[in-house]
Parts: C-alpha cells; structure tokens; sequence
C-alpha cells in the first residue's frame, strides 16, 4: 500500500536517488518502505502545479471547497485502522491518542467546511458610492480577504495527524483558497504517505484542480528550503523547534519577495498558582499539574515548563506532592530517538545549572524513554539564567519559588512569548492578581485561569500563537477557524459593475453573508 | 513658536549637537528654526515612557480613546494658517492641497474615533462552555485583538499632514491603544513640530498618561534604526522610498526580537486601457490620465506610472492626445530638491534605455521643478527591462504598446506587486476582460474600474497596499480603519471569571457590541 514516493500533484514520483525510512521508535526497529526524497526538480513541478490550480482554486465557491475539505474528512476516516496502526507504529503513540488524534483532524476540516459554507469569513466591508458629496463625489468602494497563493506547510513531529499532512494549516490555507505543498514530517513518513492518499482521492472525487495538493518527502534540510525559497511560494506554516522556525523565518525575509511565514515554535507556558488555593487545593493542583506536564511524554507545544509560586508554609508541600505525583507517572517511548536524546541533553543542561535542584529522586532520562523530570530554582537564578525559559521538549518542569508576590511579579515580567501562560487562584485573590494578568497579558497568545495549558480546543476564539519566540507572528493563530486569515490579504474593488464583483460583494448580497455596510 | 527640540513625551528636549533646517524648495531656501537632531538617550527615555503609557493607555477605554482622538483633530484645527503656511512652506505644495490635506488628516482621525465609539473592531469571538459534552467538556473561550505595544511611526515627504505626524498610522495605533513615537519626517520639520505640539496638547486635555506620543528629530539613518532596533518597540508603520522600506525591513527582521514592519513604498500603478473605450472616449481619457499623472506634481505613490494600450487606429492619435494634455500642463515645484534631483535621474534613465522613445518635445526635466514626461515602449522591451516597472517619483508615465490583447495579458502577468491596478473600457468589453481582471487582482491591493489610481478614499473598505515590492506586509492597509489592526494580535482568554475580562469579552455585552458566538 505504501510506496515511498511524493505526489506531485496527483502524480506519483521518485526520481531521487536519497532513501530513508520510517522507525519505530518503541521497538527502535527500521519500518519497512523506503521514502524517496523528492528532488528540485519535483518540488518545482509541484510548484508549478499549484501556480495553474491557484488560478482555478480561487474562484471556487465556498461550497464547493466546504464539499473538498468534508470530504478529505471522510477519506481519512476510510483509511480506517491502516491509518491508525501506522502513526502508532511511527511515533509511538498509543493507539488510543492517536485514535482522538483522528477525530481531531477531521473535526477541524469539517469545521473549516462549515466556516466556507456561511461564507462569512472574508470580511465584506462596503462603503457605496456617494455621488453628490461636495466637495468631491465618493465612488462605491468594496473589499474582501483573498487568497495569497501557494502555501508551504511543514507538519509537527508530536501530531503526526492533527498538526501535520492534514493539519490546521493545510485545512485553512485549503479553506482560505490556496493550494498547498505539504512537506512531510520525516518522523511519520507513511503516516503522511497516507494521509496524502486521501487528501489527493478527496480532490479527485470533487473535481479540484490538478496540483491543489502536493506532498513532498525528505530529511535533508535541502528540501524544505527549496521549498520556501521558490518564488512562487506565498506563505509558509510550520509547526517544530525554533531552530527550524528560525531558519525558514530567515530565508523568507532574505528573498526577493519577502512573504509571510507562521513559525509555532513551542515554548514554557508558564503556571502561577497563587498562594490560597495553594493551600485549599495544593494536592489537587499538584496531580492535576503532574497529569499536565506527562500528557503524551511530554510532548506539547503547550507543556507548562515553569511553575512560578510564592513560598508559604504551603509551598514545600506542593513541591513534594508535585515531586510524588510525578514520580508515580511512568516513563514513555518519545517520538523519535532525536527527541529522546534532546530531552536527556536538556535535563542534563538544568542538572548542570548551580542553582537548580533536581526534586525527583530517580535518574533523569534513560536512552529508551522519557522520564518525568521537576527541578526547583530560585527567582534571582532565573532571571539570571535566560536559559531556565527555554523549552524542554518533554515531561519535565521547573519551579520558580518566590519570595513574595514582587517577585512572582518580576519573574513575570521579565518573561519572553510564551504560547500560554496560567493562572491558578481562588476567584477573591484573581481579583488582587489583576497586575499579574496584565503583565502575562502582553506575553502570551492564550491566557488559561483555573486549568492546564495543554489541551488546545479547535474552535473559534482559540489563540494557538503568541509573541516572539513562541511564533514568529503573533498576529495569528495556527489553531481554529481564525487560521484562515494567515493565508489571505485584503483587496479593494472599486467603481465595479456588479457583474465583475466577486458573489461576497454584489449589491444584492446573493450569498446572504452579513456585511459591513457604510453609507 | 517653533523651537526645533524633540518631544520626549511631553517634555521637550533637545540634548543633540548636530542641527538642521526646513527648507522652502520653491525659493530654494533655508527657512528659521534649527531643529535638533534627537540622540540615542533621548530616543532610550521616548521609548521607556511609551512602555509606562501603554500599560495604562491599553486599558483606556474606546470612549476616552474616541475623546483623545477627536481633540487632535480639533488642535490640529485650533493650530490655523500658521499650520497651513508652514507645510506649503516646507512643501512647496499650494495652500489649497495643503488645506485639502488637513481635511483628511483630521478627517481620518474622527472616523477612527468613531470606530473606537462603536467598538466592534477588535473582533470578540465567544466559545462558550459545554460542560457536558463528551468525552470532554469544552471550557469557555474568548478572544479578541489587543494592542501590541510602542509603535515606531516614519512619516512621508509627500503628505506633510496625511500620512505624517497625525497621519493613518499614527491615528490606527494611537487608535488600536498603542503609544507612538513617529520619527519627524526632515522634510518639513516645523510642520512636524506644530501637528507633535497639537498631539501632546490633546493627550493633556483628555488625561491622556504621559510617553502615550513622542516625536524624535533627525535627517540621520541613525536616528530611525535607534527606533526600529529598540526591544521596546513592537511594530513600525512606514510611507516612503523603496530603500528606506527596504532598510527597516531588513533591521526589523534581523532583531532578537523580529517585528512586523508595514512599510508603503510605493509603486507604478499600471493603467490598462481596452480598445472600445479608447475608440469612444480617447480624448477624455488623455484628459483624466494627464490629470492623474501630474497631478500634485506626480508625488502620489498611487500615481499612474504604466499606461498599457493595444496598437490599432485610434491608439496612435491616444498617444498624441495624452502627449499634448501633458505639454499643456505647467511644471511645479517638487518636494525637495532631492527628489527634483531623483527625478530628473529616473528621466535620463528612462531616456537612455535603447527601446523607449520619448514622447514629449521639450527637455525632460529641470533642476527647479518637474516637468511632466511621457515615455512609450514596447512589450518585449517592458519585459525585458524590469527597470521599466520601477517607479519614477514625478509627473511621468511610460505607455506600453502592446500589438494585441494576448500581449497586454503577457505585461499584466509579469507585473510584480503595486498598490493599485485601473482598467478603463466599456461594461460590454470588461466583461470580455475578465482574464486580465484575473491577473491583476493577483498583483495589486486596490482593483479600480474606470477612473484614475490617485485619489485614495478614507474608508472602511479601503486597501491601500498591495503585493511586495509595493509594500512590505500586504496584510493590511495604510489607509481607512482596516488599519487598526496593523497594530493589535489576538488574546484568547480560556475559562475566565466575568469580572476579569476585558469588556468587550463579558457575559452581558456590557458595551453592546456585536461579536461572533458559538453554542
């Protein structure tokens, strides 16, 4: 069923000579079909492809894509427990995560199709011809969001499904009317193989264009840079490490056209747990933060990596339970070997620092899995040691104890972007915490009160971004429907016979989409 | 009145050494007043009480906002004839346009209030709780976009009021509750100096907190890259060259911090004209377009510097037509004498290339003022001499001579980005033009059907922006209240108790505002 070459379009094709493979992480065992790497070559023709189906893509009715986009969701559920047994297999997932995982990404692409079929998505605004204004007349003027054009997706490691050939960015860059050339995630290469199938069968039976999808394979770095420095490329979504959100970052505003690029690059999400509900509900909150920290070994984008307190005759407490319930937790096979050894360099980086204990008891890290980690540092050594903000890519944490409430506050504001950031308090002292809000509000794309960071809901107001370094533009987010404006721009028509509008702006508003209407 | 010093906040300041002075470009003269150049301390505290004004002025509510902006609007007023002789001093421009000018700049600022009073531009999104779906419950989600932080302003020579001190970014940060520090524009200093005056006085009337505007001094490079590479600063709106632009792209890009930079740098605004309306209304159409083309001495970035045609009977006697409207019409002083200079440059440029003829009898240019110019070439000259496409800041177009309809397509196609694209022809033959209406909505912010590019309305629906090299962002507007978002990101607030929330986002609407919500 797997064949290890890229589609170009609808095309298969392998012309590379560059071979690899998927690997079972759990059983480190070599999977079996070997992946071509796509050459320059290829990725121009898929390129090409999506320049000619942008051109059609464009102009199809919210309807009709609302229908493509559904049924990629049936397709993928077609694929049925093949699909399920084979992420398993790549990223050592259980089945039962990676089966959630699946109503995810189909969730999302059948609520982008609901977001096309009310159409109201692209912004009408109307401001209709003033013909007697002195001293001037005004002419109609109408805009809406359209399209940018071929879209570079690069997919997440730790959501082989829902942040990767299927995920949030294919199905809004694919909502908001742009082709997309998905780069596949070496980690889960047949996983995407698979994926792609079904994204290409969708687009068969609901006659899109040739060359609205393309998926392109490889590990070198090579590939994806083609990738972004094509000129014909228009935006770029990736989801990974800031080193790569940095490099694509990079290469984007070094091009002749410089063009957008939507890095999520993780981060430390930081939790302040406030000092009654320390005292009323320190167990709870030590379990529930423990459940947190080790959901999927670790691996989220939105795993809280700090936990800033104020010590109190409750706060050493919390730090053993936190310490206990962590320790209850068992290890877990990590996505790939790289990932794992990252995580052991990253514990050994905090082992390391003078001023951090390590609070488990237990070795750090092993080479097979991923051990839950906590360490304990004090204020003046984090604000000190810029590196105790950066992200340790799996189950592990730090506290940040603080004196006093001046210095929660201090740890606060002195933090870079963060995805998230959480607040856990009794509802009398959130009210007196109004400082803590405002500060943490100008560091993050999603503030959580009383709850976890992780666990990101697909929907409408989500904010799955945040500043610099979180993702390199904040002014979006990769998860919900929001998403779909990464991939448009505004254009304004004006003085159009309505013949010519688009359906959004016709005069007699035949899509029924409520309007900005000025007179 | 004028005293040349830089506003740090509300205190003046003028710690520099180096000096420099207005000039009269039409008498070619230094005017009074030194102005000092801003330092880098200086430039250090503007920014440090801009980060202490926003953490109050973000909280501010649109109301007090909406005041705030309408009392500029009233001091710019309140500032009289000394304001309007000032800036047609610095100039050159009449006192009609330079009264004409005021109207929009004021203007601007009173819809943005407006916008402000009526409060549905942050775009609330509610997800309510569902607490028992299965097999988990769904927390409430709200978001809504949030003010970024200090905005860095760099106004431009062309529009001494509209788009400088108190011109469309300024007003959409200050608007979005984003304090500013604009870089005074060294082109017409004591114009910058009055607007600043105007600024501060109405921050004091309204209670408006202190660093909520700065304006800095200086002819330096040195003194805009202080701006841009300041980690307090978080975004920068910019109307100028293409260098410029260009420059503070790059700078921003390279920061440990990138930020979104919304750099206008103009563009030539290429002008199709079909067949039947050049056989029925040529005459009127040379008419409009000299007008266009000369209009303010060509110193619009929307001025039509492309005029593409297809070769028959009646394009030949256009090409008089327009020729002879622009010999009748007289030369002006321009702007600077660097941009009379740049312009007489961008004529010999355009004089020496091989396959361009000119079409106007007398000299091209003068060391005093601009004279208008009318070059024509062919297509596959135009395409094979991308300098063609560049703009020449001044009363000047190039008409293209395309032999037929598929070679017009093949100019359109080629088209890199521009602000705007006009087609003038009949209803019956646009129709048959769709392809090309195809095109150039790929290429432009601004699509207009039979009038002239210059003339660019203050609105909601507005798009005044376009495709690199037009601008560096063509997310968004530089004109009209689709701007306010330049400066703002999304904040999601997850599970947030309603006093807590900002009030856009509570249970009741308290502000009555309409918002998207999803059961």
């Amino acid at each position: 069923m797997l064949i290890g070459k890229s589609f170009i379009g609808s095309e298969r094709s392998g012309d590379g000579n560059v071979r690899y493979y998927g690997v079972n992480p759990a059983a480190k065992e070599q999977l079996e079909t070997a992946y071509i790497q796509s050459t320059e070559e290829e990725i121009s023709v898929a390129t090409a492809k999506a320049v000619l189906a942008y051109e059609v893509y464009r102009y199809i009715s919210g309807q009709k894509k609302a229908d493509f986009l559904d049924v990629i969701a049936d397709e993928i559920l077609a694929l049925g427990d093949a699909l399920l047994e084979r992420s398993s297999l790549e990223s050592g997932l259980p089945l039962g995560r990676v089966t959630s995982e699946r109503g995810r990404t189909i969730g999302q692409m059948r609520l982008f199709a609901q977001l096309l079929r009310t159409g109201e998505w692209v912004g009408a605004r109307i401001d209709p011809a003033i013909p007697d204004r002195t001293p001037m007349p005004r002419v109609d003027l109408r805009s809406m969001e359209r399209p940018v054009g071929p879209v570079g997706v690069f997919g997440a490691s730790n959501f082989p499904l829902a942040f990767s050939v299927a995920g949030g960015d294919t199905a809004s860059a694919l909502a908001a009317g742009c082709p997309v050339i998905v780069k596949a995630h070496p980690a889960h290469p047949g996983t995407c193989e698979l994926i792609a199938s079904a994204i290409i069968k969708a687009a068969a039976t609901t006659n899109m264009p040739e060359g609205v999808f393309s998926m392109i394979q490889g590990p070198s770095i090579d590939v994806g840079m083609a990738l972004v420095s094509d000129p014909r490329i228009k935006a770029i979504g990736f989801t990974g490490s800031h080193r790569g959100g940095k490099a694509i970052f990079g290469a984007a505003a070094a091009r002749s056209e410089p063009i957008p690029v939507y890095a999520e690059m993780g981060s430390t999400n930081p939790v302040f747990i406030l000092p009654q509900a320390l005292e009323n509900r320190g167990d709870i909150i030590a379990t529930g933060l423990a459940g947190s920290i080790t959901m999927g070994v670790g691996q989220f984008c939105t795993n809280p990596g700090l936990v800033v307190r104020i010590t109190d005759r409750n706060a050493t407490s919390f730090d053993s339970q936190l310490s206990t319930a962590l320790e209850g937790i068992a290890a877990g096979t990590m996505l790939t070997s790289d990932i794992n050894a990252a995580y052991a360099k990253g514990i050994e980086r905090l082992n390391s620092q003078s001023d951090v204990d390590s609070l488990l008891e237990r070795e750090g890290s092993s080479a097979d899995s991923g051990h839950p980690n906590l360490f304990a540092t004090t204020v003046k050594s984090f604000c000190n040691t810029p590196d105790l903000e950066e992200e340790v890519f799996g189950p592990s944490s730090v506290i940040v104890r603080a004196d006093n409430k001046e210095e929660l506050l201090k740890v606060a504001s002195q933090l870079s972007g963060h995805l998230t950031a959480t607040l856990i308090g009794e509802e009398s002292e959130l009210v007196a915490y109004r400082d803590l809000i405002e500060i943490l509000e100008t560091k993050v794309g999603r503030l959580v009160i009383n709850g976890y960071p992780t666990g990101v809901e697909v929907c409408h107001a989500m904010v799955h971004g945040g500043p610099y370094p979180a993702t390199t533009d904040s002014r979006s987010t990769s998860v919900g429907t929001g998403a779909i404006t990464r991939f448009t721009r505004p254009v304004c028509y004006q003085n159009f016979p309505d013949a010519l509008l688009p359906d959004e702006l016709k005069q007699d508003n035949p899509l029924g989409i409520s309007r900005m209407v000025k007179e």
